[in-house]
């Protein structure tokens, strides 16, 4: 028996279905859908992606018997039309689009009116009663044919249309008149012959096969094939092809046009919602030369009639329709209409796109209406949305005038006096002022400054500076690389590309979730984390299986982290804790001394600060693991730079200035980032690393006698390269930890484990895993090592590499995995094979993303750590990865 | 049947063989040899390493009928010797040591004397007539078996032997008369008991089995595990145990003991060489208590009178079996030998160590005497001591004033005026005057200075600092590092230790092979690559499989490489062309050009200069293969620092200074080893690489016109993370070049490759792969990234790292096998898979590292390059591979 190639739809029959998308394409499968369950939809046919794939099988030949296939669908919609294709009397014009399961930039769209020629055209008149309608469609038809079938440059016909409308003196298309119109047939088919060479097809099943061939064609054009690749979508899977009988909405009043939701898209509010025009084709609501009226009555901010009013019959059908279709596909849809000569014809339905509320609001409305389970909910929702609903947002109805935009880097709305310096926004913020840090671009000792200002703003830097870094980490907003901005700290100003100047204590507006700056307070909204969001994540901790824990270093941080559903501290940078402005004193004291006894002299006064700290995160997390990083950066990041600062330092220390200003120049790094950091410190300065298990293990054992929680405390021992750096690392913390535990006569477990942050330890993590309790993949640094590049330094190149395509993300954002992912998966590998049972989990800026959650997910981790304001983010992505793994 | 754990020897018959060392261990394999071939050997035996693993494997219980073995072959010893052990009037004393297959630290190695007490001294006293030799042998053993077999500190007796010398007020041992040797035995053994709390063992057996199960134990000891462990010796090899009867040349005069050489170790000259002492023991020839004696009449510059002279009948005697030796073992033997009243022994026989030229001597001799084959003449000669062949070195002659000591970077000696900058250097050497530019530390701006210098000696950085590397790529002597020194710009000079101020203008003399610096000009000697150097060369050549090529940025390096056997250019870094002084200008206007016109102008300037490079390096390598890299660096590492270099500039480029100001502070990096360089580079500025594409392709197009050679230029784009980086530089070079080729009408080939020089390029080498003709493992960066590690900073802790054994070696100087050759590795095996036959080379320092280079080898390189001077060394480390295949 021969293979079925052609699927039509028609008058309530369909040979499709709507879970048919891999043989029809996401557009013919629903086509297919709506003919079945009885709706309007204009007949049709379409070609499955079995053709696509016979075709590039025999060297571009269609298979045998499509041609006959292709007639008798044909003769199929002509029958049920009672118009015929070609026919000079009551022709049929047909749509050609292209389908495959996904939509796919770079392939051939739609071609529309085809079927139009000299002939034709007088038919339509004839039929329409209107020739300026069917000329105009007759020049459309020739400028799209011969631009995506013929694949002429669009530009040379636009310049045809464009210099008519000249010689007219007039602006829009709609100005010219029905002659105009039909000149411009011709002058096209002039010009079409004339470039190509060749006559404009004017037999219509020359056309048609025509613009079949060239949706096939296009599936093998190189963009498609560049977007397949880097979408992973397979060759194989090829395209479909939908032919269908054109229906139109602007041959008089009794027609019209429109778009609309089964439910709000920015609420999810569960009211049918749209727009349409009276008299019009699809492309005229787009390209906004009328304004749209609304479709219910009363509703929304539009004076224009309704379509309740002005169509009530047709009203009433698109209301039982777009029931149908919600209950039908159990989500909400966006659909699409046309009503001909009072008709109502159906041409389009899809899951409608929508915001983060409604997304939420949806989810939940629809399993307590028992449309769908809380399973399905959970997948309804997109874990990376979430964001601005976690975050204060700008009021969407308060106005705003936009000074500046730069990077969206840490989402949220703020306001607050400008400020320029750390210590001025540390100073505002002790008197209770609001303040936005304001820098060029932001280093490690503006810490304790961005922690006090309500949001950020650079102007050098990008989506992974320092600053969108650390305010994201902290949850606090920042916009970042703003180069509209030019900042002076002589005169304490910034001026905007439009010349403003806004001055120090001068009140600006960040969004940091889109980037915008704006001059004054402009008013926000809290977020809701309450109602139909606890329920959703309810839901969602249900389902998944990986654990989420949070990048803390403040009990401020923790407890954040806490009301956002965190299990537990991945990861607790402890070196934040030393650029407190009255620890880094202690600290710049420890790292100039010349000898072994200084340092300790120095560690003995930050000792019981550390103490505090880990109380403090120990006593916010109750008993929840908390994993605490010791020292980590490179040691001159905490140096004093300027002359005055050594100075105080040295007299401190009673030592010479010179001294220490040899000492500052001694521990200068050309790649700090590959330099004396991490274990390495704790190797060359042992004594760093014992005062902080020290502290650990003395706040551990205290608070256990105090207040009775079980604390397990982890200890991360970072930046190992090869085991026997751990091995001696880890001897000195048992060491360390085994005394206190004696001395203060407590029950205390602890675990001692690493990151695995650079490609050799991942390589080996069979061995360092023999000296690890645990791993936990440091997944910035190891993209760092692994791509060889900067995040500091990365902003000159890596936007660009971006936008052409040359990575597909920014792989600081989302998890390289063919690369950094391939290392972390064979970490694991290892260190299982090592040490069956080892924890593993991640803590790099990866942990909140949604795409490398799910990859954590199937590489089989433990857990996952992320930012406090992004933990939602990952218990959701978490969940839909468990998910995934059902279906 | 029971096992035989027990291996006799003695009197012309032995049990073992010289090929038993994985039984018997080296030692007693050696003597069992000797003896079978009938040399005079004090009879002896040897537990095999079977007992050891016996011993470990039953809980540290010998194996049964051991006992009964010992005794049994302890009672042939006494009957070939005529004495009995532990007989008071004619006592059998025994050595007892360990041997296991290598020589291993760590493990107990010698007691001598065993079988002394109370008793037995007064035989020994009786026998040799001499009670003082027998008291001091006897307090000896207690030293030696309470420190090595009881464990006892040994500084505790030697305290005692200390105060009885500060009692009789002298200052030598053999100042001590026989009564306080004497005296001492009996302090020694109260100490003993003392301190252990039980007597010393008078019991000779006791004594005996005492010591052998030291040395099974020290088998166990934590410095022989981690040696092991280090050296990759696997735990179940074990150690065996020779107990040999003592004979001694301590007894009289007609008693002696000495070491000798078959040949002269240090010009390999076929000479019998060596020196002995009268009536000594073995250990005062090393002590240096007395001058040794030559063994040869005339020879050498002692007036003593020799062995010949002395002993002629013992002489004739070891003359015979020197040669015997020799002959039997087929290499040049380092032997111990002692005479007892007249009666010569033999202790031990080895292949002797050698310097460099004696070892090629050696080898092309014995090939040409018929001894060895030229596979063993290969393998006779250590890759990594030729290091001492290839550079003219201090004439050993020359008397020479030592002022600092640095690290020996770079070989070779030279000496020259001190310079301090390069600049001076650079005008001294166009004026003639050899140089020695003394800096801090250099930089890449100091290029130009490094290379019109004789030497290089800085105060700074360590064997990879920028100095080092630059230099051995030079093949220019270096001392590195040198702490000595304190270098003074500003008033040009530098101070030493001592105190000694050395001026600009002063000569002084560097060894780079020891670090020493010299006052003055110290003579040198030339390298010899001609003779029997040439002749061995010839032979590595017809063995190995692996091809050697160099790294060579300019035509004089590549003709130094050609001398050295070079087969190509692996790697000609284009950088190193824009340092020099004339093009740096230009160089920098294309830099801090603010527009694509700017740097395309500034390009212009530099594309003939380029050109003419590669023009001479293609001609130095008459058709060889060349690869050259694009430009790879961050860009900042070209520009002016200093002020008024910015405004001579400015002044040219026709912009303000204060512009240049903001582009120079715009373009720091903070990690520049992972910023915008490499493709980064060729992707943001294309133009950079086409002209670099277009000079090379000019060059080889005009040469092969002009010149008639077959050039195909390998063109490499540097620092590819991501196959797509590849795709777009590869599309735009084939452009370029494929332009040139029609322009110029040529008929030229090329290729197109990539370094993988990053981890994540290995990681994805298949993708890669399909974008490269050839991959060259750029291992230093790749060392780098897999560690984290900046060469430039490493110096902080590295030292520690290696001395500590935290790593094995320094990464930088030989390969990593386990983490960076694993990626070495997968991208061998992942871009062979993807592309069959893909040319694969390494261009990291690694590729002058023996033991790199046979590790290339194994995973099947196609070849290495390496700097000019340590071509030869990868050709033999090949050729050394290659053998060891076929064994």
């Amino acid at each position: 028996m021969a293979r079925k190639y052609v699927y039509f739809f028609g008058e309530g029959k369909a040979e499709g279905r709507g879970d048919m998308k891999e043989l029809l394409g996401g557009k013919g499968a629903n086509l297919a859908e709506m003919t079945s369950i009885g709706l309007p939809v204009p007949p049709g046919f379409t070609l499955s992606t079995e053709v696509c794939t016979e075709f590039y099988k025999n060297n571009r030949q269609y298979p045998d018997g499509l041609t006959e296939e292709v007639e008798k669908n044909l003769a199929r919609v002509e029958e049920l039309m009672g118009k015929k294709f070609g026919d000079p009397e009551n022709p049929l014009l047909v749509s050609v689009r292209s389908g495959a399961r996904v939509s796919m930039p770079g392939m051939m769209d739609t071609v529309l009116n085809l079927g139009l020629n000299d002939e034709t055209v007088k038919g339509v008149i004839k039929q329409s009663g209107d020739e300026r309608f069917a000329y105009d469609s007759y020049r459309r038809f020739i400028q799209m044919y011969s631009n995506v079938v013929l694949g002429m440059n669009g530009e040379i016909l636009e310049d045809l249309l464009e210099e008519m409308k000249e010689e007219r003196d007039v602006e829009l298309d709609t100005q010219l008149s029905s002659a105009d119109m039909k000149a411009l047939v011709q002058q096209f088919k002039d010009k079409v012959k004339e470039t190509l060479g060749r006559d404009f097809p004017t037999d219509p099943r020359e056309q048609l096969w025509g613009a079949i061939g060239a949706v096939f064609g296009s599936w093998m054009n190189p963009r498609a094939i560049t977007y397949r690749r880097l979408n992973n979508i397979p060759a194989e899977w090829g395209t479909a092809v939908t032919v269908q009988s054109m229906v139109f909405g602007n041959m008089g009043d009794d027609c019209a046009t429109g778009v609309a939701f089964t439910r709000n898209p920015s609420t999810g509010e569960k009211i049918f919602f749209g727009e349409f025009l009276v008299n019009a084709q699809g492309e005229d609501v787009v390209a906004g030369i009328r304004t749209p009226q609304p479709i219910n009555k009363g509703k929304g901010d539009s004076d224009l009639p309704s379509m309740e009013e002005v169509l009530p019959e047709c009203y009433a059908q698109l209301m039982k329709i777009q029931q149908i279709l919600e209950t039908h596909y159990r989500d909400m849809q966006d659909i699409e209409f046309t009503i001909e000569k009072h008709k109502l014809y159906m041409l389009q339905t899809r899951s409608g796109k929508r915001t983060a509320r409604a997304a939420v609001q949806i989810a939940v409305d629809m399993v307590k209406e028992g449309l769908i389970g809380e399973k399905e909910a959970v997948l309804r929702v997109e874990p990376r949305q979430l964001d601005q609903l976690l975050h204060p947002s700008l009021d969407p109805k308060a106005s705003k005038e936009v000074i500046a935009k730069g990077l969206p880097a840490s989402p949220g709305a703020v306001n607050g006096e400008v400020v320029f310096t750390a210590d001025e926004a540390e100073d505002a913020a002790r008197i209770g002022l609001k303040v936005i840090l304001v820098r060029i671009e932001t280093s490690p000792e503006d810490i304790h400054g961005m922690h006090a200002a309500q949001g950020i703003l650079t102007a050098r830097g990008g989506m992974t500076s320092h600053a969108a870094v650390v305010a994201r980490g902290m949850g606090k907003c920042c916009v970042a690389g703003c180069g509209d901005i030019k900042v002076d700290y002589s005169k304490q100003q910034f001026a905007t590309k439009s010349g403003a100047i806004i001055r120090k204590g001068d009140v600006i507006t960040l969004d940091g979730s889109t980037g915008e700056v704006m001059q004054g307070a402009v008013p926000t909204v809290s977020p809701e984390l309450t109602g139909d969001f606890a329920m959703l994540m309810e839901w969602v901790d249900k389902f998944r299986k990986l654990k989420v824990r949070t990048n803390a270093d403040t009990p401020n941080d923790a407890a954040v982290a806490r009301k956002f559903g965190a299990e537990g501290i991945g990861l607790c940078r402890t070196e934040h804790m030393f650029f407190d402005a009255e620890r880094i004193m202690a600290v710049r004291e420890m790292i100039l001394s010349e000898d072994v006894e200084g340092r300790k002299k120095a560690l003995t006064k930050i000792l019981p600060m550390q103490k505090s700290d880990f109380k403090g995160l120990f006593r916010e997390m109750k008993g929840l693991p908390v994993t605490i990083r010791l020292l980590d950066p490179p040691l001159h990041e905490f140096l004093p730079q300027k002359e005055a600062e050594i100075e105080e330092i040295a007299k401190v220390m009673g030592v010479d200035a010179s001294v220490l200003r040899h000492k500052v120049d001694y521990l200068h790094e050309f790649n700090p980032m590959l330099g004396h950091r991490g274990c390495r410190l704790g190797i060359t300065y042992p004594e760093i690393y014992d005062m902080q298990v020290q502290a650990i293990m003395e706040a551990a054992c205290e608070l256990i006698q105090e207040e009775g929680y079980r604390i397990v405390p982890e200890i991360m021992i970072p930046l190992v390269g090869h085991v026997k750096e751990l091995e001696i690392m880890r001897a000195n913390a048992v060491r360390i930890a085994d005394g206190v535990i004696e001395r203060l006569g407590a029950k205390v477990e602890y675990l001692i484990g690493t990151m695995i942050e650079l490609p050799r330890a991942a390589l080996t993590a069979d061995e360092v895993a023999s000296q690890a309790d645990f791993f936990s993949f440091g997944t910035n640094d190891l993209t760092q090592t692994t791509f060889g590049l900067s995040r500091d330094d990365a902003g000159k190149f890596l936007p660009q590499y971006v936008e052409q395509n040359i990575l597909p993300n920014d792989p600081f954002v989302t998890l390289d995995q063919r690369g950094v992912g391939q290392l972390v998966e064979m970490g694991c590998e290892k260190g299982r094979k090592a040490r069956p049972g080892i924890k593993l989990g991640i803590c790099g800026e990866h942990g909140g993303d949604p795409e490398s959650v799910i990859f954590c997910h199937k590489i089989g981790l433990d857990y996952v750590s992320c930012s406090p304001f992004r933990v939602p983010i990952a218990r959701l992505a978490a969940a839909h990865a468990a998910l995934m793994d059902e279906a």
